[in-house]
């Protein structure tokens, strides 16, 4: 560690201490789509050459969810963002030995259980925000994501995991593209979250159940082939489905 | 709160702040199914008429799955039960205002927030056990589950929530099953935790392409109607699946 951030360290502990609840920390994985690609964002302490996912502890009298709405807005400016809690990480050591420079009783030291919130947004709306102990924070594609400090891997990981498996009882769209859209456009983000080519005919049929969408009486134009249908998301349905997930055809 | 109560909450709440994190606690979601009925695991505190979820602390140098496993096996007497870490619960006041009898300082009036676990055992198997606090812990049939002071009928609502969706991705029924069952024997697990009847065609299809029974040559005997067909878990197939989850056709 830099010797300047160790006096930051040193210098911020006992106020921390006073406003924020012990052994409590949050840590947010921030997904980005835009334009058929899928980011991260990352911070990196100052002077450091690893990375970390944004993160921040809990007010005293704050409720869990406001934290991480609250940390997530000092990170990206943005508010009403769609955040999943999705895993509480709460091994020993999992965060204590990177801070081992400072000695043992200050508050960056002792040992933090966190709890993983997980948002996907569209990367080209937001301007990441730096904070006092980081001299970068930036978008990262996932498929060339350093590496992380801590068990950031591991939750990094388990939140991918968890947004994978969140696709199948959630709706997921609004807002990463387009107003009105083509099922080739839904597929292809679909695509990128899971990192694999999907079934054309079992792709539409599953959409089509998860009755979301609205087919327009137009057609996209510019294209070499017949022109695709156009789709707009039907917001009640959509938010309905977020709200209770889909009802699995047992 | 009844006098003996407050004495043992003021006389124990020095050691757990010694041994103990603060602000961090853990409550279990076990529920029990046999014999074609599912409960859950409570207990009441001392003189009180309210029941509480069975839980616990985590302490200070173990790490929060040893701790929620140590919590289980001292109210069940049981080991190596599959835990699913379900949510964290931080809203200011869920536990707080429980203890107002108690000093603002004492340990268990502060501010906790709680990770939940569920589990899924069979009830006819495990005793459950007493601790100092409560004078009855017991299985409720979940028809019938009493009111839970705290926040915990959300914790509780949001375990089989989770549960319910869960039995998309993991498979369930091992140990809960005789090692030979029939189909409808499995349907019918099904059908007792999401509380609805299902398709018997669907069920069979959706069985079969999660690929972990392996059909015996053998029938079950003794009904009026034809002898339905045996199975058994594949447990390799099925140990890959609670790991892995099991892949979604898209």
């Amino acid at each position: 560690m830099s010797k300047e951030f160790n006096n930051k360290l040193l210098t911020t502990a006992a106020s921390m201490r006073e406003n924020y609840l012990a052994h409590i920390s949050i840590d947010c994985v921030v997904f980005g789509f835009h334009d058929e690609c899928l980011k991260v964002l990352l911070a990196r302490f100052e002077g450091e050459d690893d990375w970390v996912l944004p993160g921040g502890y809990v007010e005293k009298k704050e409720d869990l969810f406001d934290a991480a709405k609250r940390i997530l807005e000092q990170r990206t400016g943005a508010r009403n963002i769609y955040l999943n809690q999705f895993k509480t990480f709460g091994k020993i050591g999992r965060s204590e030995f990177f801070f081992k420079d400072i000695p043992d009783d200050v508050w960056y030291r002792e040992r933090f259980i966190t709890i993983g919130y997980y948002a996907l947004v569209d990367f080209s709306t937001l301007d990441p925000v730096k904070d006092v102990f980081s001299d970068d924070c930036s978008w990262h594609d996932v498929k060339l994501k350093p590496n992380l400090v801590m068990d950031h891997n591991e939750i990094y990981d388990s939140a991918l995991k968890q947004l994978r498996r969140d696709l199948n009882y959630k709706p997921v769209g609004l807002n990463l593209l387009p107003e009105k859209f083509t099922m080739p456009e839904l597929q292809k983000l679909y695509e990128i979250i899971l990192d694999r080519k999907l079934n054309r005919g079992n792709f539409y049929r599953k959409m089509m159940r998860y009755n979301i969408l609205t087919k327009l009486d137009e057609t996209k134009r510019g294209g070499a082939h017949k022109s695709p249908n156009l789709y707009v998301f039907n917001l009640d349905q959509y938010n309905k489905a977020l709200e209770d997930g889909f009802q699995e055809s047992w």
